[in-house]
Parts: C-alpha cells; structure tokens; sequence
C-alpha cells in the first residue's frame, strides 16, 4: 500500500510499504477512508519528538472502515464505518480504568503513553492502519455523520473538551477566556458551551481567526496586539477577570498571560503543547485559589461527542478549510504548514 | 488593653492600647483567652508583608469569649466561647457565596483579600479583638473541647485539609507526598486520612519533624538530605510516583520537587507562602494530565473539622509544644522564631 | 396599599392592608413592579396548606424596586431594580452555609423552611413587600433585562435547573427525559442544555405544551396518552432508557413513568409537588444503580441564570402568555387558574 | 472435580462434576483457595432468584490460584494468587466503560448484568471455576495479604463502600447511620471511616452486632426494638437528622426507618436485597432536598480497597467468624443459614 512515511526531521515521502497484518487477537485492520494533519506532524517533521523513528507511517488521526479483526474483538465488526481515536488503550491496566487511557500501560506502546500511532507504531496517513486494542480504540460510526465531522473526533474536539473545558472545570455560568484561535483553541470555543459558559472570549493576533471564532461560539474576541487586551478582558466581566482561562498555543507569554486573566478561585487549563519551561509567579499566585491544570487527550469522551454530533449541536462544519485526495497527501502537507498564508485549519484527506 | 503591636521591620513591642469598641451591627467584640503565632506573623516582622502598616496590632488565630455583639448578630452571643476564623467574611459577597470567603469583596477588608485580621485591622495577640462579620467569622465551641485544640482550627487544620487535602484532590486509596513538616506540612498529614489516604510520605530535611510526622499519620518518613530522595518514594509506590505532592514549605526547590514525584493524572497541591516565582516545567509536564492548585485557606471547613476535634478523630494533642501566658507574648515569638532550635511547632499564648 | 388576601380556603380578595414596614436591621421594603401567580398558589387557595392562615398576603415571586433599606443592608441600595428570590435566607446558619438555605433555619421562618414569602410571612402579590435578609434574598438587576424575564428567575428557572438539571445529574451528552410540559417542566427543558443534554425528550398528555416544549429546546415530545409512548422513548435512546428522568406534575403515575424510562446508572429526579405517597419498587430497583432526588429549590442559581438571561441564552420570551395589570390580580387569578382552556403558562402581572 | 450444585429450590449437593475449561481467549481457569457464602446464595436456595437454573455451581466470591488463561489475557498469568471479583465484566461495553460494570453487556452474560457467576455461569463454590474476562475481573494479590481478609474484597467490602459510603456521599465531618449490622452493615461502618465521617450510629435488633459494630468503627450503637431509637438518634445530632442515612436490611421497615432519620439535604443509601416494593412518602419528602441511591456492586473500588487493606487500614479481621474445609460446605452452609444461633458473619472455606 501507500503511505506518508517519515526519514528524519525535514524527510518524508508518499512510499510503497507492506500492507498492515494482525499481530494480537485484540487488533483490527482500518482501510483509511479519511485522515488528517496534526500540530504535532508538524513537530515531528522538524525533529522534536525524538521517539519517531525514521521510517515511521505518520498520522493519528482517521475514519475508515474494518477490514479484519483479530479474534477476541467483538465490539467492531468487519465492514464497520469507524472514528480512530488518536490514544489506543488497552482498557485494563491501571491508567485506562481509572479514567487516564492517554497513560495506558500496555506493551504496545512500552512507554506509559496511549498515543502510539504515527508516534510508537505506524499511523493512519495511509491506506490502511493496524489499531491495536480495537475495542477500546474504535468507535463505530451511525449513519448520517459525515467522514469530515467525524474526523474531527478523533483527537482535536476531545481534545478541547477535555483538556480544555472539562480540566478547566467550566460550569453553567462562567467566563471563559481562550487565548489562541486555531484548531485547537477553536474546539475549546464550540464545545464550552456544553457547559453552560455564558460567555466565551476569543484572544488571538489574527483578525480573520477571531472571526471564525465567533462562528464557533465565541461571544467576543479581543486582538491580543491591541496593548490593552487584558483591560479589555476585564471590562467584559465584573473587572476580576475571567473564571476559566484556556491557554491554546504553547509558549510562555500565552501560558503567562491567562494567569493574568484568571480570577481568585478560577481555572487555568493548559492545552498547548509546549517546547520550554515557563515562570509561574508563585509569589503572586499562591493566594488567587487558582487551579491550573494540562495533559494529553484520553478520548474518553470520544463517544459522548459523537452523539451530540449526531444530535447536531455542536458547530463541525467550520473546521475543515481544505480538501485532498490522499496521493496528494504531500500537498496537504504544503497547505497545511503554510497556514499563515492558507487560512488553513483541519485539511481532509479522503481516499 | 495590652496587645502585640507592630512598629515597622523588625520593630514590635507589647503595648498598652485602646479597648476595641463595636463599628458595625454586625461586629463583635472578643476576649482573647488563648492565641498563637503564625509563620505570616514572622513575614509580617520581617517587612515582607507591606500592607501591614505600623501600629498594627497582630495575629489572626483565637479562641475566646463574646464580650459585646452588634444589633444584626444572631449567631453568637455575650459569654459564648468561640473560636476566630483567620479569614472574616461578609457571607453575602460573590466570592463569599460561591465558596471563596478568602476573597471577601467586604468594605471592611477593602482588598478582596478575607485575611484581615492582624493585617489590615487590629488582630488576635490582644488582650481583646473586634471581630467584623461575627455571625460567619465566629464558631460556638462545644463544651468538652479544649482551647489548646480549638486554636488549631482558626487556621492550621482548615490550611492543610482545605488547601493541601481537598484542593490536592485526595481520594481513598490515594499515596500522598507531603514536602515540608512543618506545622501546616502536619497539618495535612493529620487530615489527609479524611479521605482515606492509604500511604502518607513525609518529606524533610529534620529527623526530630519526620518522627513528629509518623506520630500525627504519617505512614513513611524520607529526609529530603538523602540524594535518593526520589527512588525512596517511588520505591513505596508502583514506581508510577504518588498521587498528590503537596508542598508546604514555599521555595523553588520544594515546588520542583512535588512536580517530580507526582505520578501522571494527580495532583501538586501547593500550601507554601512563596516569596519568589518558580519555574515550572511545561515541557515536560504539559502532557502529564496533573493539576496544580494554591490558595489561601476558605475556613469553611471549620466547622466540619470542629465536629471531628469534638469526636476526638484528630491527633490535636501533637501539635503545642510551649506554653506562655498573655503577658509573655514578647518570650512566645522568640521561642517560635527559633524552632530550629526549640523545636517549636504551635505556642500557645493563654490569659 | 392593595394586596391579594388569603381568607381561609376559595376565599381570596384584593384589599387595602397597611404598607409594610422595616422590622429587622437585614430588611428591605421592595415596590412590586411585576409578580406573577404560582402553581404552588393555587394549592395554597384550596387549603393545601395549612401552614398558610387566613390574612395572609400570597405571593413568592416578584421583580421591584427597593424603597428601603434596614441598617445592615448593603448589597442594594435605594432605588436599585431587583429581583426577589422565592427563598428567603439569612446566609449564615448551617443549612444556609451548606449549600441548602432551602432549609434557612433564620427565626423570621420559625420553620426551617426558606421558602416564608406568603407563606408564613406576607409575600409578593401586593404594592409593596418587606423582604427579609435583603442581602442573601435579593438580586440586583442588570440594565437590559427586562421585568417579563427577570420574573421568571424569582422561582421557575432556578427550579427546573435546580432541582430538574442539577439534581438529575444531566451531564454532556445526555438523553433527558421531562415527563410534564407545564411551567416547571419547560424551565427544565430550557437549562437542560447548561449540561450539554444531546437529547430532551417531552412527555406530556397536551399537544400544544408538546409544541412548546419543542420551542424552549426539546428535540423530541412524546403524547403520553400513546399507549406505546415508553416505547417511543426507548426507540429513541439504544433500547436501555434515558440517563435522566425527571418529574415535573407530582402524581403517583407520572413518578412510576420516570422509574421505567430511566437506564441503569440513570437519575429521576422528582421537581413535581406531590400530596400522596408512591409506591417505589424497590424489589425491581434495587440492582438498577439509580438515584432519586427532589426538593425545594435553593435559588443559589439565581445569580448565575441571571448572567445567562442577560447574555440572551435562555429563551425565556415563550413563558409569558398573559399579562395584567396588579390592580387585575383577581382576573389573573381565574385566568392562571384555567390554564386548560386559557393555555396560561405563567402571567405577567406588572405595576 | 467436586462442586456445591442447585438442584431447585431447597435442593443442593457436593457433586463431582467435569472441570471447567478455557472457552473463550479472555478466559481463565482458576483454583479456588477459599470461597465463602453470601446471603444471596440462601436467596437462590429458597427459589427467589428464577435465573438460577437448576445443575448451576453457586458463589461468586474467591481468592484463588491462577491454573489456565486464554491467549489476550495480561494481566494475570499462571500461578498468581487473585481476587474473583463478584462482577465479571468486559471492561468494553457501554456500561463498563461509564463505571457501571454491574450491567456488563457482554455476551457471557446476554442480561446485563455483570454478576454472572453462580447465577448465569458456573460460580466459585469449586475446586475450579472459569472467569470470563479475566484482564477485568480478576485481581493479582500481593504477598502479606490473606485469603481471610481478600475474600471480603470480592464482593462485601466493595459493596458496603460503593453502595453504601459513595452512593451516600458520606463527607468528612458526616454523621452516618447504619440500619443493620449484618456482613455487609458491617461492611459500611468499616468503611465509612474512608470520607472522614465524624459519628457512625449503628442501628440493628441484635445487641451483640451492635458490640461488634462498634469494634468495626460505629461511635454508637442504638436497638431498633427500643421505643424511642428515632429520638435517640436525633439526640446525637442536633436534632435534624442523619446526613447519611444507610439501609443494609432490605425491607419496607427499615428502609422507611432510613427516610425518618435522615436530615435535610441529606441521603439515603439503600444497600439491602429487596423482594417487595416499599412506600415512599413524596408528600412528605418532595421538600426534603434528599437523594436516595440504590444498587449492585461495581467493584470498581476493589484495587483500591486491596491497596487499604495491604496497609493494615481496615478491620478486616472482625468479618470472619467459622472456618470451614472445601469438602465442608453443605456444613457450612447450615451454620450461616443458622446465623441467629450460630452468630455467623462470613464463613471462610478453604483448600
């Protein structure tokens, strides 16, 4: 088969490769139907996730459809239309039953870390893909949901919700204030509302994104080049600052400035992936009763979203700015990186 | 009267003062019979604390008796014995009904800050306090409780349960790390068991502290001099780290320390007053699932933990180890400025 | 000044009674601007409860201006719009500091009960009124927000989310049942999204409240009088029942409903006022792992729907169905009283 | 091997019977080392239980030996000293996966229910038994823990904790009481300890249960025959109630005892086995602001309780009462069917 496979940092090809086989009776063969590119492609490509290894098929991010099941599968079904969650989970070691499957302790992944495909193992930007633990990592799909809602399932909605609302601990009510408009910021804003927030900042430099914000379900957006950003923050609640503070892009002055939105008693969630350390006024801080909070994606509640995709509440048609075939994947990779020019948010890359 | 009154830096003397009057309907006015000394009492005298203006009486913990109440106070009356809460709250602000009387919007405190006490007005190391807020500042005490027990409840007992156990998220089952044992690091050893902590890790650099520990709940004591500090912990759990680190001393070293012993999905609870700005290691932590809280105490579990004293389920007899009378507040501060020496945790200062 | 006059039972007139004045420091003298009639009124006028004697100005639910304020007051102020919640409480004895003053055990009660606003005390269907505990029982009211939504927050509102959303248990995602599509049962339908419901399914005998129930956020009504009408709800979840169940009439059958709709791990949650013991099979539920829950509402919500209604969240614009001026209180009485025939849902009886 | 067989109602033996083998690859077989009865097993010997058909091995409580597993088993391996959990569960289904195993989807079953064995399947009351998803269902013991305090874990200490003490919502400083100080009252009082309770009142006929309940933790101990046990209840709170009421009997009596005892805002956790419904006062309680749970064990806190119990923090050492051989059981069985006379609690049968 085909698939996009890495060869070192700046290095990766559109190669023939031997097709996926079942290795454990907990396996299932995926043909990739439609995949995606992730924030964290881009990091890999540059060389800054050292445990990829040259030679790995990229990509953890699909919906396809079964092609075999390994003999102790029984919650899918060869001929299955599937959503891939991005962390494979073995369902039984401690991390998965205690509600941390994005720290899964199987061997597959020999590292205490669920997210393995396109990482550990080979990845779904191909024509086929190996998902181990297939009960615990695939999700059937109903009828009536589109491949390009559904892809957004399998890392990046869960991953706003999670990381983003639930650990920020939104409730009916609150104030959120998102620092950082691309995708991943993007999910926390559609899926806040989930929770009640009445009303939902956007902070990003691009005045076209915070736009797009506002389609999603922003009910404000602020220009964090204007110099006053954080005075107009305040000025949009009581003029203590926001109850929850969702930092969404990964470097020290996002991460500082949502400390300096947050009130007494409020939240900071973390979901940027960051490559350095970053100050934390504890001098300043110990006594605000704050909570800050980050982590990897446990699609755990995968399922959750998808019936309310399937309800329609949640705003998936905004998400997708740009369409492959997948032997153009390496022109989706061009689009996709060059997303200051593009406009580029989540390409679709279907078969 | 006679009261503690600070003079700037360094600067205190045991003065003769005005008797506090009633200003509000809703203050009281309380005879101290027993007060206590506080490490922010040491800050304070060292010109860390600039809000603290000469002339101010200090000390904000107290057990004593209701000499006068205003008009509007209903639960306390003249001749009860009651314990004060550290924090006065107004019970009606935002942040007092929402769970955060620590940040009290009341005009009394004028800072949004609920430590007033010895801080913004006159405090406890008096002959007698007037007590704004009385209805939701003051506690009734139950007979048969005494005040060298009652005192820990002003503010030690609810700081460790509240900020290190409850904000550290402790559930049973849990191993729980506690860096510091000093007086609030004992604090929370005492009440991690309240939600059944299975293994409780004393951290420490001082022999004498460790064995304190053992004695108030812990299960394991490591001295922090030891370089394998580390291992010893994951030794005593699955090598995965502990569930909560809770830092209870307030420098950089300790706060790094808890981020390096919690296991992925817990919790760093910070109690510490910290002077300085840490670094914290996002790079390495943002994919670790873990939150990180801090915060002045609430007391709003006084009361619950007043039961728990009454019920004799707290190891409160460990915690005094001298004993002064009023008039010797001036001899109280040096023993508790000196507890490397002394071994002083809490003196207890008695009409 | 004029006001609606409970004289024993089916006896009611609009008389001049004296104004109400100041008696405690915590009072406040409110000009009724809008209220409204109750369900829980009706009940009261055909002797339901005893409780309520003859003399009594009826009423719990207003919007008014404040006239007066007792000494102690300071969270309104002269001259401020508010809304008056339907609980009275005094903020600080310990129903009131747990979260419950549903339960405010304040002397002006005598009974433990919140809810005294024509009751055990005058209440709101008059000129004027005499609040106690101003600070904790009334909400100031932001520019914009107009008296025809604001009434609503006094009771209905915080009630459906309160006891129907919150005490359900409603969690992203889920399917919630309402069986009832009265005043009560569409204030749960309308905040059952605050929790990110994916599914909310009426159930009530009319067709017309059924259409209604779609307009506040239904996605489905099921006829209750349709003999298969539990099959409907099971074909519209996987065959296993609704997460959530909730009450909203307050008869043995409709209770009995909701224990057959719910699934495993489900909620029913009881908001229907209720003057007959169920019977509950506890032979067939004890291995079904549900909770049951009801109650008096808190009205600690108040606040945070308020912030929703300003931020035009909530469609509160389909609740009113009838207005009159107060002079008009004995018409809005029959009107409200008939609701089959007039289709009232809640009346609007202004100044 | 040999194995206690039903025959119908009234009607058991020690049969030889074929040994189980492997059926499906999460299997294993496992060699019982000590098993016990419950007095679900009297339930079925009566007839009350219809899908007990006769040629069924009862029990499904046991502490064993790991003999055989099936291929994607990886958790246990041959050799190793497990629990049986009384639940069999997938750890994949719907239910597993939202923290309600007790209703396993799982084919084995095909009744959603998780308890299968003894009751579905072939139970524990064997030389040998077949688990059926054995990564979920079994757990490995660490050394220095023994058969006598594991076999309280398969079912009795996880349902006295998670139906009684979680589903309660028992928090520190609670006043808890227990109405029946059978095996599995016992269980809650020995656990309630685990969220801080400050009072456990343990409530039964028998005073020498209510002898040994104290032993186990209750702080008192009332007779259910005296007059005026409501009133001495109250006495020991202040007179409003319970905050945890607890029935561990499992009939109408008790469980309406529960709903008088309990306070405002509190709960009643039914835990008891019923055969009839009961009635349930909504007239009275619709105001209450109470919650009332039910259901069948998860044991999804077995891990954690075993983690307890390895630290010596429960009184495991009060459950057993006889001891018995394997080839003992039908004795066995009459000295806990004759637990009036005999004072049986657990009867532990071994190897």
């Amino acid at each position: 088969m085909k698939a996009l496979v890495y060869h070192g940092p700046g290095d990766k090809s559109w190669d023939e490769v031997p097709d996926p086989v079942l290795i454990a009776p907990t396996d299932a063969i995926v043909q990739v139907d439609t995949t995606t590119i992730c924030g964290t492609d881009l990091h890999i490509l540059k060389g800054d996730v050292p445990a990829v290894t040259p030679g790995r098929i990229l990509g953890h991010e699909a919906v396809g459809t079964v092609l075999e099941v390994g003999e102790s599968v029984t919650n899918v079904a060869v001929g299955d239309r599937v959503i891939v969650s991005c962390v494979s989970s073995c369902g039984t070691c401690t991390y998965c039953r205690s509600g941390n499957p994005s720290h899964c302790l199987a061997d597959e992944g020999a590292s205490g870390i669920g997210w393995i495909l396109g990482h550990l193992i080979d990845g779904t930007q191909a024509e086929k893909v190996r998902i181990p633990f297939a009960d615990t990592s695939l999700y059937a799909l109903p009828d009536g949901v589109s491949d390009s809602a559904a892809i957004l399932l399998s890392d990046i909605l869960p991953t706003g919700f999670e990381i983003g609302v639930r650990y920020g601990r939104v409730k009916p009510g609150d104030t959120v204030a998102v620092v950082g408009a691309g995708p991943v910021g993007l999910a926390v804003i559609a899926t806040a509302g989930l929770y009640g927030a009445a009303q939902i900042i956007s902070i990003d430099l691009d005045p076209s994104r915070l736009a797009l914000a506002q389609e999603v379900g922003a009910t404000a957006g602020i220009n964090s080049g204007d110099d006053d950003w954080k005075e107009q923050v305040l000025a949009l609640t009581d003029g203590y600052g926001v109850d929850v503070a969702v930092e969404a892009v990964g470097i020290p002055a996002t991460f500082d400035m949502c400390t300096r939105l947050v009130r007494p008693g409020g939240s900071v969630a973390n979901v940027g992936v960051h490559g350095k350390s970053v100050e934390l006024e504890l001098d300043r801080l110990w006594i605000q009763n704050i909570a800050i909070s980050m982590g990897l994606v446990n699609t755990t509640s995968l399922g959750m979203l998808l019936k309310l995709v399937a309800q329609g509440k949640l705003p998936v048609d905004k998400f997708i700015t740009h369409r492959f075939a997948l032997n153009e994947l390496m022109s989706a990779y061009d689009t996709f990186g060059n997303a200051a020019e593009t406009k580029a948010l989540k390409v679709l890359i279907s078969r």
